[in-house]
């Protein structure tokens, strides 16, 4: 497998320690060679303290600190200079991660998969930022330990020994956990409620995504990647963008890479082959039940699948259906939600911009419609099939074939997303919000 | 990070599919080059096809089938002839690894581990096999679905694409599931009741590793190599491999690291260094509230324990605690288990066997006691510190020093796991229980 080659644009490689604890003085002192270079830190406030030694022990925090800063957590607390040890002189600059939604099911996989090195490659290392949610701001009123909901999976990355991973930290604030972030994974979004209509939950999440959008605009990296998972995702990456208009609008992405595995799954099975025999599998569209799983296009063994699988009807009657059912079947028959899967699919959408794509394949991803030579309205999130060098960045695929069948479908979807954003003008800057919002299309399983 | 070098002892890899659909007959016969050669299986019996396309198609199993196995899964019932494609012709030969407990929290995270290549190798094709719980069995009672808790998992690796996963397959017999495995993760068993006593947890937990130690030596291969991680995994271990006479008892491991991993952690934040600084870290004896771990060896940065921390009360009184706490914690406080990082220690397990272990270090783990050099009780399994050369095997370190105190916390240990064994006599064939235990000794939120 091919490294990452992705270099971040910012360095994040700060040395620093809330660390003066007498027995380290001792420590320092009685060794010739010291490995490490202290200083006290400036923004030293613990919340999340689970010992009681004096590694953790809250310093007061300064108010003439420049830069606001997510509170660190318990050994992630040090930060080494890398360059200045042995083994690891030779590693990248370290890269900020952002997490929203990191208590949550998907992340727990996600966070493990970051820090393991299986991302970004074995000499990456990185610094993960947890955004706290909602629940913990309320818990802020007091309620030391449960404003931070992070803490018991920042617990866990300590348990696990990973090298690579040399910074957790935990903040509620956006605006301190997106401070330099290279990626941004955003996760967290709330699920629909009881009788909640479709236009709720689109203003609900739309807002939380205009608040982050600002807050990268404000504090993030200048080239920062953005993955929304959030649903709706297209149309909270589009608030997300709109509200940063300081950061390339390319630069955010709707995750819908699940929805191209899944696709991809379902034509093996149909044809008997193996998955990874299955290429140039595009997701159109929205991430919901208008997304269009192009078999058109998709091949197997370098075969078109219509050469393939020899049966139209299910091609265009069932395919699809069985595609976007996998979450719900999850739910319904094991009562399970699609957390693993989903986690794979956020490391299979890093890695394609990360590592250059194979020679005549491509990958889906919902980006910003900015001059698409399929004649999709512009100025909306759109999944569509692009490849990358390697670089973090991508284009999109242009030779594609297109009939009847799926411009029909992709018309349906570009019209979903075209009223989804109607119906959130209010979050995008663009004016009153108008909601005729199509019968409900939420994928099962993803309320 | 160096690639595993374990070469497993029997072949797994044969050619077998379910498929001889039309669509497939006409694909195969429409391209000059082949990829797959195809035949009938003979065990094609499947209970847990979630579309409904001829792949999943049930046919009748084969009442004179020499060899009993699992029930393959999904897209997963197509087996390759590895060697006969180019991107796979480099690869090793296919491994078996059954685990238990699979539709757990634990094995969530571990299966998909296991599956990424990141356990194994890049170049180490793997074939799960997932064991079912009594759940299962009950269920058998003629609900088809619900007798398979495991398919829920198998859907979200088929959908993760793993290219290294070639077989999933689910079966509730372990003399099914076991067939020639070479790694047996056993990772389910039973929680605690309302009101059980330690000594009925042993019973009905024994019973369980006595029914799989019995099925291991019938059916596994004969250098089988089995990780026990459902409790009491020490002496769930013992029965085990009494069970198994015809596997080297020498190959069968309680999991203690993921107490060697947070005792590190501990001495890290403690030290005020970051935890790859922390070596030579020993977990003697049960995975239990009496477990040691050994500060005396253990080393920060190349020197020893004391020498940098020099609190030798916090070391004797808090630091053992705080290890075994770390459970406890994660439950009250958070509400949640260590899944991810118990999966994460189980990782770490497996790779320190095989790949070779570091220059002057090495690594606990829960063995047969068979003439060890400690003065330990024989025939008990006790964790100890253990090296590799990374064949899967691996040898006691002799060169640890003991002290008194030491040496009163490992006796202490040593007790409960000769007092535990007496418990369970009537499992390993040693006559009639008798349960004289002392104190529970759980370790919290492993109840």
């Amino acid at each position: 497998m091919a490294v990452a080659q992705f270099i971040p644009s910012s360095s994040s490689l700060t040395k620093r320690t809330t660390l003066y604890s007498s027995q380290l003085s001792q420590y320092l002192s009685s060794t010739h060679k010291p490995l490490l270079t202290l200083r006290r830190t400036n923004y030293a406030k613990i919340c999340c303290s689970v010992t009681s030694n004096e590694v953790q022990a809250p310093v007061a925090k300064q108010s003439n600190d420049p830069i606001k800063k997510p509170e660190c957590f318990g050994v992630f607390c040090l930060t080494y200079d890398l360059k200045a040890e042995e083994e690891t002189s030779s590693w990248k600059k370290m890269i900020n991660v952002s997490v929203s939604g990191a208590a949550g099911m998907i992340a727990n996989h996600l966070l493990f998969k970051l820090a393991s090195g299986e991302v970004f490659g074995p000499d990456q290392p990185i610094a993960l930022k947890l955004l706290g949610s909602e629940r913990s701001i309320q818990a802020l009123e007091g309620r030391a330990w449960e404003q931070c909901d992070h803490a018991g999976v920042a617990m866990e990355l300590e348990d696990s020994l990973f090298p690579l991973l040399r910074e957790v930290s935990i903040g509620i604030d956006p605006y301190e956990v997106f401070q330099d972030a290279e990626w941004a994974l955003l996760i967290g979004a709330k699920p629909r409620g009881p009788g909640m209509e479709r236009a709720g939950l689109l203003d609900i999440n739309g807002q939380i995504f205009a608040e982050q959008g600002k807050a990268l605009n404000a504090v993030a990296s200048r080239n920062v990647k953005v993955i929304v998972v959030g649903n709706p995702c297209n149309t909270n990456a589009l608030i997300c963008l709109k509200n940063a208009p300081d950061i390339p609008s390319k630069n955010f992405h709707a995750l819908t890479r699940l929805d191209e595995n899944r696709a991809k799954c379902q034509l093996a099975l149909k044809a008997g082959v193996f998955y990874d025999k299955v290429s140039n599998m595009t997701i159109w569209g929205n991430h919901s039940t208008t997304q269009v799983p192009d078999f058109l296009n998709a091949k197997i063994n370098g075969f078109q699948v219509k050469e393939v699988i020899r049966d139209t009807k299910w091609l265009e009657e069932e395919f699809t259906e069985k595609v976007q059912k996998r979450g719900g079947v999850l739910i319904q028959k094991w009562g399970r939600s699609s957390a693993a899967s989903t986690a794979v699919s956020v490391v299979d959408a890093i890695r394609s911009l990360v590592t250059p794509t194979p020679e005549g394949d491509w990958f889906s991803t919902g980006v910003y419609t900015n001059g698409n030579p399929y004649g999709i309205a512009e100025d909306i999130v759109f999944s569509m099939p692009c490849r990358s060098k390697g670089d973090g960045d991508y284009e999109l695929v242009k030779d594609v074939l297109m009939d009847d069948y799926l411009r029909s479908r992709i018309k349906k979807s570009e019209d979903e997303l075209l009223a989804e954003k109607r119906c959130v003008a209010h979050l995008t800057g663009e004016g009153i919000a108008v909601c005729d919002l199509p019968g409900d299309t939420m994928l099962p399983g993803e309320m």
